[in-house]
């Protein structure tokens, strides 16, 4: 029986907060068993780039990364939010070590092709180190991975978080029974925006295309549950959506998302 | 025959310089045998805190750390020098990481005491993490380290880039013959500042004393000559300072210290 590995993702919105910061660190440090933190760090970006005069330019919703802004992505998430997030951790007593996709040459990716629209800085993964994740966790080692990834020739780019924790996941099902969590404002994919407690505690492939014909799923939601199902299409063993109460043991609502 | 490894600190004011900072990531990835990296990354922070508005306060020299100081820190630092550094590395096949000292608890330093001032927020080193080097190392896995500690209790510190590489070389030399570089702007240490060529070769813990009463050592220099004899009592085998050239395979002069 394969061992259970959890690969938790925390949005950019819930690391700004240091109180709930502080309560998802004492959840996910007593976490049991071998684990992955993958965090966004969106806004706290925005803010330096605004304090820096860096224009935030945007398409369709998406970030476009100049240079510049790069530098801002590298500074805010490589940067501040990884070593905050791994000094709370091991004041936790949680091993953990920040890393983005450069270090270990964790993450290769490719700069996204210009088609209708130029990103910018943007990589799409290649590659997931593979080995390198396994040597950490077999050391009791925890990584805390940032949104970054590299071109393995000295380039660095801006990439999804969001992506980056399904395709870690992915990486790890050949070693590992994975679980993926995506951790976010809301108790679970909501029914009705405005019902906190409207939570969809079970989506399939079947009620997907339900709740897409309804509405019910859209706008950021849709690359979510994109990358959940091209997760569990990749062998990652369970995918789920909720807050940060969802991998501690106390009971809580949550979306899980299955074939 | 203990294995040679190889610690490389280099300044700041070199890693700015992008056209300096290749040929010398050039020159280190094809240093054999085990290695580790030290960068500091001054003047990036001072630029970045001028950008953001908050003012570089100085007692006798020295930087002191307030909150916004450390967060400036952390970014120009541990993010964007480090990373930086890394995807550059790992460009050159060196399978480089970086880390703070926060990362796998690598080095824990205590808040320095108040006396006459208050430097805010600077560690003092108190213990290196030898084990979670010798792992790496023994993996062929170069740590890129930033002058950055952590007090195992959540808190982050600025540390002296010069004392964590004599530091990370005193640990490392109960398993490994340990050969520490400074690495800066002159090719060693100047009999005339103004003289490019008044490399003085040897130094040892009698000629120190004599070009201390002749004021040739002086400055900047004090605190360097002092890690570097600190490193050599505490069984460090080899203390160099020079250029960039010095851990090429190129001749080039510089400064070995000896006791």
């Amino acid at each position: 029986m394969k061992q259970k590995v959890s690969i938790v993702k925390i949005g950019g919105n819930l690391i700004e907060n240091e109180t709930i910061l502080d309560e998802f660190i004492s959840n996910f440090a007593e976490l049991e068993g071998p684990k992955v933190l993958i965090h966004g760090g969106g806004k706290l970006a925005t803010q330096l780039a605004g304090k820096l005069s860096i224009p935030t330019q945007m398409i369709e919703g998406r970030r476009i990364t100049d240079a510049e802004t790069l530098k801002v992505i590298i500074m805010a998430y490589g940067g501040l939010a990884s070593k905050t997030i791994v000094a709370k951790l091991q004041g936790k007593n949680c091993n953990a070590i920040g890393l983005s996709g450069a270090d270990l040459n964790l993450i290769r990716s490719v700069k996204r092709p210009v088609k209708e629209h130029d990103f910018g800085f943007v990589g799409d993964v290649e590659e997931v180190n593979t080995g390198a994740l396994t040597l950490l966790l077999e050391n009791d080692i925890t990584p805390v991975c940032c949104a970054i990834t590299h071109n393995k020739n000295g380039q660095l780019f801006n990439t999804n978080a969001d992506t980056i924790a399904s395709e870690i996941a992915r990486a790890l099902s050949n070693h590992y029974e994975t679980h993926l969590y995506y951790c976010f404002e809301k108790r679970g994919v909501l029914r009705d925006l405005k019902d906190e407690d409207s939570v969809i505690e079970q989506i399939n492939a079947a009620s997907y295309k339900q709740l897409l014909g309804e509405g019910i799923i859209a706008d950021g939601m849709l690359p979510k549950l994109h990358n959940c199902f091209n997760a569990l299409k990749e062998n990652v063993s369970y995918v789920y959506i909720g807050s940060i109460d969802m991998i501690s043991n106390r009971q809580t609502k949550k979306t899980t998302i299955t074939l």
